[in-house]
């Protein structure tokens, strides 16, 4: 049995999550999670679950569901109720389902009580990757990846030695956005953007798709994870998202993992590793009826993100957090309809040239860097 | 250091096994090998690789090259002299690259020897399976594929567990005919079956790709290497052999192995498993210059033979040893000229009909087995 907590329960991962555990009460127990301002969900898994512990943002929320729930449930609030559920003793897997820099201190902290950390929040790596693979190692705690494309490259190196890989391939869907040219991402609206094709994803990371930040917040967090150069990691506009990523060895051979676009076979992989259990009410990949697989080169002018992403993380040191921070700042106030789309790239690009690096950032550098990106990508709008 | 004995030294796989031998001095050596009646290339082999012992099909070959190398070298020959080779004392691992069921009593030698088998002749496994196998588990003795396929496979099996698969998808290409209809096939000629579209092969395999029976033989060795029913293994045609195989688990998650269409690359893993190395003089799989990989439905109607290749398979007994005998039969008489190519199905599905099945048999019973089948074959011809 393993007893998971859970941060972000209301969000696509956090649901999915839920899912995933209702599936096999036999092998998961939900022992704490948070969630932000949906109390109302909240409410709901609480009543299923019956956790131990539960998390919310506001303390005006955390007052009312003690009041409703009294003394059978414990609750907390804020940034410190995201500790609380991330070392929860009795918890023995932290998913770290937030969005955004939130989640770097939960991971920190749960590292450091040895919880094994199955990992949906993808700026905790890109922001600090450094400070959580180095605890991590410290600590010898598996930081399990969630994603749909570093799953996949995590699976193909079972059973294989890190020191024979040649290069990760990461497949990219190309977004919303995908058939339209530069020029033509002029006037896209936000509607248009959230429209992705593949896979059904919250608002920031579906924008993140379109803008190609998505891939190149993968190809940083692949480099912590996978600790390889990024001259190793290569990406690849793969319409159909079935090839969910890819290894080439040293002997040339490639392996790659495919599923249908269902996030629970990763959330699920991670929750079971090293073990694989049956997955409910999901059909098998039948290649035949999708027919074709595309692949086309990736374009780095078209996709002006990645190859600032790519940039920051060569750079290293706090450029990959100012590039996540002016992502996560511009997102919002593209989301907001306070920028157009294309200016969401001009904007990190600015903050990223601003920018004076700082080699071995600690956690209070990077959460003062990251503060003050927001604030001045905020003060260009 | 591995010492390698090679058996079919002069074949397709024999000299991609030599090129692999080659390339890397400082892991194998070549201690003993056989050829048929290519002398010419035998004596190539033996300068070159100064082998302690080689076997050649012929007494008179074995005379004229006992003379030409004095006692240097130890020579043998006939049947006899394969089991030499793959029993050879100093040999660690025995590759098996012969034609047909002739690769059969030395492997199981070789199992009894102790030596770990890189097995590229399938009919071992499909002829007599259960013996090679339960063989290998008595002994310990590690079976290792060289077939693409089931290379494919087991690369994907690594770190993995037997009990998790779901299912296993072999990959064909369908051969020099996949275009035509099987009326179309009624006139087609040798030279026309020669020409695969994707693989530089032997006569014989390339035959059985067109006729797909190269496929069923592989189902039917996928069975044995991998312990599965023949339920769980399934076949689908694609047409780039760039996915070499897949494998889905019980979780839905899929995983494949890809390369270019270059056969050192499974002869290598064999080789060096469970490490890879460098291949050298080979390009890396770029998918975006090959842009499209397509799969379709496998037609078991338009495919006779692997229809009656599971049947045989599912059956189980003799009737595998069969259906290789009679395929073997029908092949060398296509070669030949003797029959048309829509023939080569009709005789193996007589020769199915006419077998009464033999639950466990015995080497003895397949031996018979298998000469009175292409006595059988032969005489309708």
């Amino acid at each position: 049995m393993k007893f998971i907590s859970l941060l972000g329960a209301t969000g696509s991962i956090g649901t999915q999550t839920l899912d995933v555990i209702r599936d096999h009460p036999d092998l998961f127990r939900l022992v704490a999670f948070s969630v932000g301002k949906n109390i109302n969900l909240a409410r709901k898994i609480i009543q299923e679950f019956n956790p131990e512990l539960v998390s919310v943002e506001l303390k005006d929320d955390y007052e009312t569901l003690k009041n409703e729930f009294g003394h059978s449930i414990q609750f907390t609030y804020g940034q410190a109720g995201l500790i609380d559920v991330a070392v929860y003793k009795k918890s023995t897997l932290l998913v770290n389902a937030v969005l955004g820099s939130v989640g770097l201190l939960p991971t920190l902290q749960a590292i450091q009580a040895e919880k094994t950390v199955a990992l949906a929040n993808k700026e905790t790596l890109v922001t600090a990757g450094h400070l959580v693979m180095e605890l991590a190692k410290r600590y010898r705690v598996d930081v399990l990846p969630i994603d749909s494309e570093h799953s996949a490259i995590f699976q193909c190196l079972q059973g294989e030695q890190m020191s024979e890989i040649k290069r990760l391939i990461i497949t990219a869907s190309g977004g919303s956005f995908r058939d339209l040219t530069r020029d033509q991402l002029q006037n896209v609206t936000v509607k248009d953007a959230l429209n992705h094709p593949n896979w059904s994803m919250g608002a920031k990371i579906t924008i993140d798709s379109a803008t190609m930040m998505n891939k190149g917040l993968e190809v940083i967090e692949a480099h912590w994870l996978f600790n390889l150069p990024y001259e190793h990691i290569d990406t690849v506009l793969h319409r159909e998202s079935i090839i969910h990523s890819m290894v080439e060895f040293q002997d040339s051979s490639v392996k790659a993992q495919l599923g249908t676009p269902d996030m629970r076979i990763p959330i699920q992989y991670a929750l079971c590793y090293p073990n694989r259990v049956a997955l409910s009410n999901t059909k098998s990949l039948d290649l035949t009826e999708i027919g074709q697989l595309h692949f086309q080169k990736m374009d780095q002018e078209r996709y002006v993100c990645l190859k600032l992403a790519y940039e920051a993380g060569k750079i290293g040191g706090s450029m990959p957090t100012v590039l996540n921070a002016a992502n996560e700042a511009a997102v919002a106030a593209f989301l907001n309809e306070k920028i157009s789309f294309l200016q969401i790239d001009q904007l990190i690009e600015k903050a990223l040239e601003r920018h004076n690096v700082i080699k071995h950032p600690d956690l209070e550098s990077i959460k003062a860097i990251d503060s003050e990106t927001r604030e001045y990508v905020n003060s260009l709008i």
